[in-house]
């Protein structure tokens, strides 16, 4: 079953707001096998949404229709989805109940355009707003459905999941949809797409199955769906492909889902029982900010060091004066020194250190912006290594934190 | 002049990825007096992308496509343009030696499926991609025009700012739209807008003219858009609405436009000549992250620490222990003597500190989670102000990271 998503507002046309509905509506319904394959929005104008209604209506078997329906003049999507279905408006006694209740609890008067809410279309029925005021409309009309919600996300997020989502579920659909995304990082998505080679060989063959890059600045993500007739089905495909993939991926996955790299690692110190002390320099903080935004991080990171100019490295460290002074605060020596003297300095297992140049001034022939050495130490090795980012400050600052916490997930794992 | 924004990726149709592109390019083309009258979005899909195509053509005068340019096998934007203006692919010398460069930068080879980002439509402008790989292609046909861009935001954001947005500008469209950014913090949206009062008095009778109020966990941003027949008519507009808005949003207005609070209190300590050093606990990072997010920051940001555990308060800061048991980590008491340690540990002019409870576990009836002590202390005084913030984790360190710096900001101006 295919639906489209039309979203109303002016806001949205100039930019103002960014539009979160869209995709809540898209998972949502995805979730219960009702594929999403256009997403259009328009203004708040009753020519425009009659013109996206008709294209909608006739492409897709379901339209989800969010935005306009406010108790002020500039929503007009009531008249046009009237218009659309050539009806007129009644008064849904439930919803004035409703709306009644609302204004009392907070003792303010009810106004005319607050009873205006209540009258609905002629001929839908009235999905109730929990959160809010105005209604939402619900069509069916020869096996095809339209449903009209607000575009306020909370007042939309309740009707979804009290009567949209359970009423396809219900209904089933059919086809059953499944995702699973694997994380990768380290690699080039270039380079990534060779190392998997051709897509069908990864499915075996199975039909219904899609595989997408997502790329991003901390890595690429690998997107595997399957649709099928029954979940049982539709999840060994996924199995099937993600075995595939993880065979020739090898150590570049991290996670997956919705899993971040400081989580994974989080984790694994968790397990293991070990603590972790950082000493940044050129990113600045935000490898200890990652690690602590996870809940119960304290049990493994001890402390951190943001080591920026060279004294506070020799204070805090214990790096050598001389050390700098021979190799220039970037250098592998240096990278060593920070994470060994975090170590011992905060008697943890383990300290992580990096060092770099994230510009944009500041580079040099030898030392471009972007040279970063990422430091790892713990009790039987201290080591560095040497990334080149090529981006700009506060994305080299990013990738240089997922090359240190993935350095850490590897050294864990004994794997290179 | 109208514009059709259209996207292109399965991950926008499942719901995986909010779509933050569209309201960035409608925002970009507002400003320079092109209407944005659609977005849409489809998947990866020839058909459905040369309907959309079609359609969007048909209706507005510029269509801006974002999406499906990468270079695996499910990026088939490419195909459908050149399906679209019946053109076939020609290789690109200025693409393919940047893309070279790029992978030579980073020791790494030029796969075959890298140099093929190279190959062009024939006929299009190509607009370079300083961000990435894949480039850009513009087309101009009997007075429309269609530009394509990749869907990475920060790519897609280059050649908006460098070509798509400089085109139109110059190629005049009658109406100037002007906006302006005033940033505040500290002030909730509601109270900010009784302060400022009655909209149209703000603007003084001009036509034309609107405020928005863009709230966020940071802050309440406030818009001033202006749209007139001249630039000089638009700026002076602009500049009465903002004299009246800044002499009632008084000391919570800290910047404007793209400013973040860090680049001003960075600003202020680099013009005053002063240092700081900064002590983090609940915050994990993330002050000093911001602070070093701004280039030429080692000029006054000297060390940061993150003290996680009460024994590194006590190491690095010289909390002293008998505080801690007494009074607990987050107190009043441990903010301050965490601010103080900091100042006179790196030896700067200011120390700044923060030590509460991120949540979600770990909150007591006398102290729940979102509870926040921020501590600052330079020559003449050291004090430590309370703060409750009802959000999530990652909300709670960047309320309170604002807050944080809010603090430098008005010590260092004087202001309560």
């Amino acid at each position: 079953m295919n639906a489209e998503i039309v979203s109303i507002g002016d806001e949205l046309l100039i930019g103002q707001v960014i539009n979160t509905n869209q995709a809540y509506i898209a998972e949502r319904l995805n979730s219960v096998g009702v594929n999403v394959v256009r997403m259009s929005t328009v203004g708040d104008r009753v020519a425009e949404i009659l013109g996206v209604f008709e294209e909608a209506w006739k492409r897709a078997q379901v339209t989800v229709v969010t935005g306009g329906l406010g108790p002020t003049h500039d929503d007009v999507t009531r008249a046009a989805v009237c218009e659309f279905f050539q009806t007129d408006l009644i008064m849904d006694e439930k919803a004035l109940e409703h709306i009644q209740r609302r204004f009392e609890a907070r003792g303010l008067p009810v106004t005319p355009n607050n009873r205006d809410q209540a009258m609905v279309p002629r001929g839908c029925r009235v999905i109730q707003n929990i959160e809010g005021t105005a209604p939402g409309y619900f069509f069916e009309r020869e096996d095809r459905f339209m449903a009209v919600v607000p575009g306020v996300p909370y007042e939309m997020k309740g009707m979804m999941e009290r009567f949209i989502v359970p009423f396809f579920a219900e209904r089933g659909t059919g086809i059953v949809i499944r995702h699973k995304t694997l994380r990768t990082t380290g690699i080039a998505e270039s380079i990534l797409a060779e190392r998997l080679g051709d897509v069908s060989a990864l499915f075996g063959g199975r039909q219904g199955m899609t595989l997408a890059y997502l790329p991003s600045p901390l890595g690429v993500r690998l997107r595997i769906t399957a649709r099928s007739r029954s979940s049982s089905e539709a999840e060994e495909s996924i199995a099937v492909a993600e075995r595939k993939i993880r065979e020739r991926a090898e150590k570049y996955i991290y996670g997956q889902d919705e899993e971040e790299l400081e989580e994974v690692v989080g984790r694994m110190l968790a397990e293991r029982g070990l603590t972790i002390a950082v000493a940044e320099s050129c990113t600045g903080g935000i490898i200890s900010d990652r690690l602590t935004d996870v809940s119960g991080s304290s049990r493994y990171f001890e402390r951190g060091f943001i080591t920026y100019s060279n004294e506070s490295k020799t204070a805090e460290l214990g790096v050598p004066a001389g050390l700098l002074a021979e190799h220039g605060a970037v250098s592998k020596e240096v990278a060593q020194a920070m994470a060994k003297g975090a170590r011992e300095r905060a008697k943890t297992d383990i300290g992580l250190s990096t060092t770099g140049i994230a510009g944009p001034t500041g580079g040099t022939p030898e030392k471009p912006v972007g040279l970063v050495w990422i430091g790892y130490s713990d009790h039987s090795q201290t080591l560095a290594l040497r990334f080149n980012f090529v981006d700009e400050r506060r994305r080299i600052k990013e990738r240089a934190s997922q090359a240190a916490l993935e350095l850490v997930r590897r050294a864990l794992l004994k794997i290179g």
